[in-house]
C-alpha cells in the first residue's frame, strides 16, 4: 500500500477517498455534506475554469454575476422547477437580527432569479440572444455525500441564453454540450458520450436536456455536464416577451447549461491509479519535478547546480518544482510526487551529469525516457503531448472494452450485477420500461447517444420495436 | 446631458447611480440589498481578480475554497468577532426540508470556518508558514445600500495565513497592503495612503487593521482594501497549536485581508466624467473601438476595408470593437463608447483612407491624435500607456490638492462641512477625542499613514502632545 493508499481493487470507494485526502485536494467541513477544496486541488478547477471559460468567450458567452440568495415566491413560478429543487433547498429565514417577512432560498440553480432580470432587460429582438454565463457556488442539501462528486455546496458555471426563436435556442444547448465535450476529452482526456437524456431524467423545468457522460475505472458512469433546452417555460413563468422583427409580441426561449467541481471527482476517478493522482498534462499546474540524487554529499553541489541550470532552461515553457529538500530521500520523493500526480518526474544523478543527460519518469505508465540536455526544449512538450495524448486513448480503449450490446433483459441484469460496464441496449421510449429497469437491475438510461447508428431491435422489457439502442449503466 | 447621465456638479450620487446602471455594469437585484453584476461590470471585476491573482502568487499565496456556511457555535468563539459580525448575518435555520439542529451563518468573512481547518492541519512548524486566499461572495445585511461600494451581498477575495511567529505574522499584513497599494495605483490608477487603523476602527478580532484610503471626486474618503494582523486571537480561539523548532508547543499567529467589488464603485468614482465611465487601460478588456465613417454609400465598402485592415493588424496585441453597424450615426456611436468607458476610440473617415492615417480620441481628456496608419503598432500601446499613466497623475494631484494640513478645531469642523477632503491633523491616541471628533464633525480617522513623517503638534481636541499626523475625512 504506497502512500498509504488502499488499492482500487481491494475497495474502490476507500481509494477514491484516500487519492482525495492524502493528495491534499479536499477535505470534510465542520458543516455536513460540505467539502473544503485546498490547494492542490483547488488548482485543477482553476485549470478548469481557465481553459473552459476561453472556450466559452470564443462562442459569445460573457460572464455576469446573480444573487445568492432567491425569494422563496420566485421559486414557486416554474411548477416543475419548485417541486424538483425546493425540498433540497437551504432556507434563510433571520437577517440582520430579524425575522424575514419572505423566506430565501440559497440558490440550487439560478433560472428563477436569472429569468427575473431577463424580464427588465429584454424587450425587443435587438436585446437577443443573451448568452451569460457566471462561476459560483450552489447548495442542494445531500444527505449521501462524497467529496466532489456530491457535495450540498458546490463550485460549478451555469449558462443562461436567451432567444428570438426555437430552432436558435436549441442549437444553442447543443452547442454548449458541444464544448463539454471537447473540454473534457481534450483537456481532462476522459471520452464522453453526448445525447438526450430520457423525460425521466431530464432537468426539472426542462423541455430537452442533453448530457455528456464517461465511465469510471469501476465501469460506472458519471454524468459530466448537462445542457437543458427550456423551451418557452421560463420566459412564460416570468412573463419575458419580446417584439419580434415583424413587431409581435412573443416570449422568449431559453437554455442553461453547467459543469462543476464534480469534474475533479472525474479526473480522480479516470485515470488515478494505486500509486495516487494521475493528472492530465494540460490540466496540470506544474509540469514536471526536477529531483536531484546523490550519495556522497560532495557530489551535492555539483548536481543541484546542474538541476538548476536544466530548471532555467525550461521554466519559460513549463511550471516546475525543484525538489532539493535535504532531508528526504529519494524514494519518499518519487512516491510523494507521484502521489500528487505531476505528469512528468526528472531524475538527475551523478552519471546523468557526467553524460549530460537526464531520466524522465512518465506518471502515467512510469515509463523511464533518458533524455540529453540539448534535448530537453523539444522533448519535454512533446512528451506532455504523448502523455495526454496517451491517457485519453486508454481511456477510450477502456470504455470500449466495457461496453457491450445487450439485447436480452437477463443478459442486461447479469451484466450491470456482475461485470459492469455500459449496455447499449434497445428502448421503446416508454417510462413504464425505464422504470422497471430502474427498479430490477439498479441502473440507468444515461442517454440517447447522439452518435447511435439507426438500426432495427426491440424493447428488452416489453419487445416493442425500437430504432436506436440507449446507453444503460449504474451510475454515480 | 449627453447619454442621459446627471452632470457630477448637480448630484454627484445620482451622477454615480447613472454611470452604473447606463453603462450596465450593474442592477438592482430582486432580494433587498444584492445586487447583478452585469457582463461590462464583471468584465472589470475579472480584470481585477486576474491582476491582483498573479501578484498574490508571486508572494506564495495559494488559493483554495471554504465553506459559504457556518455553524452558529464556530461565530461565537471569537469574542469580538461574533460581536461585531453576528447582527448583520443572514441565518439558515431550515435545510432539506427540515429545521437544523444548530443555526448556519452564511459567511460575513471566513476566519471562523478557516481557522477550525487550520486546527486540523498544522501540528507543526514545518506546515508553517500556510498561505491562503478565496475568492468568493460573502453577505452582511446592509439597510442603506449603494451598487457595488455598499451592497449585502459581495464578491472579495480573503487571505487568511498561519506563522510560527508574531513577527512573520505582521510582516505578512503589511505586505498585503503593499501588494493591495500597488494594485490599486498601478492597475487602478489611484493614489492610496497606507496606514494603520485606529483601534476604535479596526476589524472585529484583530490586533492590529491596515488600510489603503483613496480619495474619490467629491473629496470623500474611500476604504480601498484592509489587511489584518490577527495576533494569536483565532489560534487561540480555535486552539491551533504547533510545535515550534525547539520542540515546544505554542499558538499560531495569524492574518486576513481582503479587497471586494467595492474596487469597481472605486473606479468609477475616482475616474469618470460626465459622458461616463472611464476605465485604465491596464483594466480594460477591450482597448480601443474603431469607428469607420463615412457620408456617402459608395465611401462604405473603401473605408470598411481600409478599418479591417487596421482591426487586423492591431488584434493581435489588443482587444479591438469595430463598430460597423450602419442603424446608428458616428455622433451616437462616439457617444456610446465614452459611456463604456472604452480607452480608445479610432475615427476613420474618407480623407484618413486617402491619407492613411486615423484619428484617435482619448477618452480620458478628449485629446485628437492623427497617427499614420504605419505607426499604430508602435503609438496605440505609447497611447495606452500615457492614459494610464495620466490618469494616476491627474487623481495624485487631485488628492494633493484636496488634502489639508489643520491644526486647529474649527478648522477642522469648516473642512468638513465646506471643502471636504483629507484634513491631516494631529491626534493624541485616545478613543474619547475621536468619538467627539466623529459626533462633531461626520469624519473619521482614516488611517494613521505609514508615510507620515515626526512632526511635534498638539491634538485640536484636548491639545495633548502628538508626534505625527493622521488623515481625517468624511467617507463612504
Amino acid at each position: 500500500m504506497a502512500n498509504g493508499i488502499t488499492p482500487r481493487i481491494k475497495d474502490y470507494s476507500q481509494w477514491y477517498l484516500d487519492i482525495v485526502t492524502k493528495a491534499e485536494l479536499a477535505d470534510y467541513a465542520p458543516v455536513k455534506g460540505c467539502m473544503v477544496i485546498r490547494p492542490n486541488g483547488y488548482e485543477l478547477w482553476e485549470n478548469v475554469q481557465k481553459n473552459l471559460d476561453s472556450l466559452f468567450k470564443s462562442v459569445g458567452v460573457r460572464n455576469a454575476y446573480f444573487p445568492l440568495l432567491i425569494p422563496e415566491s420566485f421559486m414557486r413560478k416554474e411548477a416543475k422547477h419548485v417541486d424538483g429543487f425546493a425540498p433540497e433547498c437551504a432556507v434563510v429565514t433571520h437577517g440582520g437580527g430579524k425575522k424575514l417577512e419572505e423566506n430565501l432560498y440559497i440558490r440550487p440553480t439560478s433560472e428563477t432569479i436569472i429569468w427575473s432580470m431577463y424580464s427588465k432587460w429584454i424587450q425587443s429582438y435587438r436585446e437577443l440572444p443573451l448568452v451569460l454565463n457566471q462561476w459560483c457556488n450552489v447548495l442542494r442539501w445531500e444527505m449521501r455525500t462524497r467529496l466532489f462528486l456530491r457535495t450540498s455546496e458546490f463550485l460549478w458555471q451555469e449558462g443562461h441564453t436567451a432567444h428570438a426563436s426555437e430552432a436558435e435556442a436549441n442549437a444553442r444547448a447543443k452547442q454548449m454540450l458541444e464544448i463539454y465535450k471537447t473540454f473534457v476529452e481534450e483537456f481532462m482526456a476522459i471520452p464522453v458520450l453526448a445525447g438526450d437524456k430520457t423525460p425521466a431524467e431530464k432537468f426539472a423545468g426542462a423541455n430537452i436536456t442533453y448530457s455528456i457522460e464517461g465511465m469510471m475505472q469501476d465501469k460506472k458512469a458519471l454524468q459530466l455536464g448537462t445542457s437543458h433546452d427550456l423551451g418557452q417555460n421560463f420566459g412564460k413563468a416570468f412573463d419575458v416577451q419580446f417584439i419580434n422583427q415583424s413587431g409581435t409580441r412573443e416570449h422568449v426561449w431559453g437554455t442553461s447549461w453547467g459543469v462543476s467541481t464534480r469534474l475533479i471527482g472525474a479526473l480522480i476517478m479516470a485515470h488515478s491509479d494505486d500509486q495516487g493522482l494521475v493528472i492530465p498534462p494540460r490540466l496540470a499546474t506544474t509540469s514536471l519535478v526536477l529531483i536531484p540524487i546523490w550519495r556522497q554529499t560532495d557530489e551535492r553541489s555539483k548536481i543541484i547546480e546542474f538541476t538548476q541550470q536544466i530548471k532555467k532552461s525550461l521554466e519559460k515553457q513549463h511550471k516546475i518544482i525543484l525538489d532539493d529538500r535535504e532531508q528526504y530521500r529519494p524514494g519518499f520523493k518519487f512516491n510523494e510526487w507521484e502521489l500528487k500526480g505531476i505528469p512528468l518526474r526528472i531524475e538527475i544523478g551523478p552519471k546523468d551529469v557526467e553524460n549530460k543527460q537526464v531520466i524522465a519518469v512518465r506518471r502515467d505508465n512510469k515509463q523511464k525516457i533518458p533524455i540529453p540536455v540539448n534535448q530537453l526544449i523539444d522533448k519535454i512538450p512533446s512528451l506532455l503531448n504523448e502523455i495526454q495524448h496517451d491517457l485519453l486513448a486508454k481511456a477510450r480503449i477502456f470504455q470500449q472494452e466495457n461496453t457491450k450490446k445487450i439485447d436480452h433483459y437477463p443478459d442486461l441484469k447479469n451484466l450491470l450485477n456482475q461485470d459492469g460496464g455500459f449496455a447499449m441496449i434497445h428502448w421503446c421510449g416508454s417510462s413504464e420500461c425505464e422504470k422497471q429497469m430502474n427498479t430490477e437491475t439498479k441502473g440507468t438510461i444515461r442517454c440517447i447517444p447522439w452518435s447511435a447508428e439507426s438500426e432495427p431491435g426491440h424493447c428488452p422489457v416489453c419487445q416493442k420495436t425500437s430504432s436506436k439502442r440507449v446507453v444503460y449503466a449504474k451510475a454515480y
